[in-house]
């Protein structure tokens, strides 16, 4: 029986835990679960600290690591993965696309103990040797081994059909498809004439979720990839056929969750999101970004922080991270930092909004007061360079005050007059 | 006459250079002076490029510089001015409390040609010595001096007064009150037991505006420095006076601004900017930040963007950036970069959702679809940034991709079968 299923009979372990990490009542979280309005993507092959993700719960970050035909190095991510985590990711997501794909996966589902998901359509297409050589056959197998290597969620591009690309060619999208999945399984729909495998075949697919426990993570493969093209026929075309997945998802017992856009203008965002839950019945939302402009290659972080805040303020669920390498290379351990960062201020912004947290700012804000530089350091979200900053320019007039203002500190001007 | 009482019976040739800087129409921004809803600031000694701002305008971004008693170096000040204006600036406040403060606000005017900005109150408690020795009339002659040397917009602090003052005391604040010349003006009023000479003397200060044509910006001295101070009472009795003012400077011909906070949840960004939009008749709203959490020091202009967009895009108008530095130390000149691309970002963002400048996303958009990498560059907010972060990790397998995809790009992908 799948957790889902066990959900809507009692409180698996699993779930407790997820729900005590939360600071949530267990029964709810459990209901919740069975419902599908949130997740515990936690495939029993992995040992991790279960993360719930969904209704109510405090909004979660995914940081994309892996390797590229390009640049190829397990050490540094493993190093990435360790930072990512450090910084507060709740998921890690293995994109790997060069050299020992199944090694590299290995070891870092190894190392790392929070939820770890995949897009085995890469490994696919890779080990086939091209996109038009990937037979239905090898798209799952490889899912199958991602699942006996214990990775929890996987995305799967199931809503890019015939139909759905077909509707690209008419959009005159600037930016056509952008998602590499998508790309994938649209040039392998055109050429071969035939349909998505992961479409035809859900059935199929929901039999080895269930066996082997993983969660689905139903991808946006016709995402816009410029905000002149969002929320545009495709994206809805393809938004509507995962809402019918998820129905038959959570008719198995299969945990699955929907993948949201992209490139989105700000006021587009609130749509998008109620979009989503209206048409997949409240599944959580993973949003990539958004990315509120095209503009700022370099600092695509920035930009995915203001839309990702937006969009988990409406209701997203769950951030997947954008680094400042976003549109130009892969990114290095200093970008995955930087990416975290980013989102967990996104996410930390949003669960002010759910009433969640505030004792993290009450910390700081009393030791801003108190010019207590040692408790401004610890309740940082990243001590490290918070004390660098300051120590950059230290300050002179006064031991407590910083270089801002010295002596005309207004902090301890009205310290010493109240 | 006034700029604004001219622009109420004709089209100023500054309005009409202002107008067609920003494609608008020339009248139309005429008109919207004359109501008080939008502003030129522009004072006659200084040679800039004029720039409005206000209604249906872009969003202006301003970056703060300037020297401190702990840190003062007017060279350093001269290059964050160019780099500020460089990236975007639309204007820049000199803050500067150390050092020849003159000799350094007249350096600034003379080299930079946005509208400049300044706090005289800072310069008068600084030349007072101390904050209880100013006396109504160096405050007075220190706004008179910053007048006649061409400063373009004032931050005065008139909605401190002893009525506001003591609503601080009422309402236990966590962090009182942050802005420095709202905590000088708190001081100076308890101590002394007499009312704020800017409030009690409003109408002077309204004569001294209109003979030197300068711009007035109404502080928030009671702004929140935490998000959970925000919209309390102190804050919300100071808006209620500066609706007043608004009012007073309107009948007199002088253009108005006010500012507004500081520390707010994303949940209450939309009610500030409302309120401030009703109380204040539609007056121009220039925020400092705002800031969505306080637990970010080191990356605070990330969190500065995330509500500087959503404040835009709610009807504010002009963006104070905040640096990295913010909370920390005397931001340099990289923190200033930083600073102003972050809150561009933000603007940008917002601009969209007025419908302005789409073209720049569409351009880079044509270029990422046809893997034009120098025309990326060309059209990214910071081509110096993008450049070194493709460069970093340069594609191997293919010349036009980047090393993220490498030979699995899906524009190229795509590209090759559509």
């Amino acid at each position: 029986m799948t957790l889902m299923k066990k959900a809507a009979r009692s409180v698996p372990d699993i779930i407790r835990r997820a729900a005590k990490a939360e600071h949530v009542d267990a029964k709810k979280l459990a209901k919740s679960v069975a419902a599908g309005r949130s997740i515990v993507p936690h495939n029993p092959k992995h040992r991790t600290r279960p993360c719930a993700i969904g209704e109510g719960l405090r909004v979660k970050v995914n940081a994309n690591i892996g390797t590229s035909p390009d640049h190829c190095n397990l050490r540094e991510e493993l190093v990435k993965a360790r930072v990512a985590v450090e910084y507060g990711a709740d998921a890690i997501m293995d994109l790997s696309t060069g050299g020992d794909i199944d090694a590299i996966r290995k070891a870092i589902i190894k190392k790392v103990d929070v939820a770890i998901g995949t897009v085995p359509i890469y490994q696919a297409a890779n080990d086939a040797g091209h996109i038009l050589d990937m037979d239905e056959d090898i798209m799952f197998r490889t899912i199958e081994k991602h699942a006996r290597d214990g990775v929890d969620f996987m995305t799967v591009h199931c809503g890019v059909t015939s139909a759905s690309v077909e509707s690209i060619r008419k959009a005159k999208r600037i930016c056509d498809i952008v998602s590499r999945g998508g790309a994938f399984l649209a040039v392998w729909i055109l050429k071969n004439k035939q349909e998505n495998p992961l479409y035809k075949n859900f059935d199929y697919l929901l039999e080895m979720a269930q066996e082997h426990e993983f969660c689905l993570s139903l991808g946006d493969g016709l995402r816009p990839g410029s905000v002149l093209d969002a929320t545009d026929k495709p994206q809805l075309h393809e938004l509507a056929i995962l809402g019918g997945l998820v129905k038959r998802a959570r008719r198995a017992g299969v945990q699955v969750m929907v993948e949201g856009p992209g490139h989105v203008p700000l006021d587009q965002i609130e749509l998008n999101v109620r979009v989503e839950k209206t048409i997949c019945k409240g599944a959580p939302f993973y949003v990539l970004g958004p990315l509120v402009t095209d503009i700022a290659p370099g600092y695509d972080h920035i930009v995915g922080a203001i839309g990702g805040a937006l969009a988990a303020y409406y209701g997203a669920d769950f951030l997947c991270y954008v680094t400042p390498a976003e549109h130009l290379s892969l990114p290095d351990v200093e970008d995955v930092k930087d990416g975290v960062i980013a989102s967990k201020i996104a996410a930390h912004a949003a669960d002010l909004t759910r009433g969640l947290d505030w004792d993290k700012d009450r910390d700081m804000s009393k030791a801003r007061k108190a010019l207590d530089w040692e408790g401004m350091f610890r309740h940082a979200l990243d001590p490290v360079k918070a004390r660098r900053t300051r120590a950059k320019r230290p300050a002179k007039s006064k031991d407590k005050t910083c270089s801002m203002c010295g002596k005309f500190c207004a902090m301890a001007a009205m310290n010493e007059l109240l």
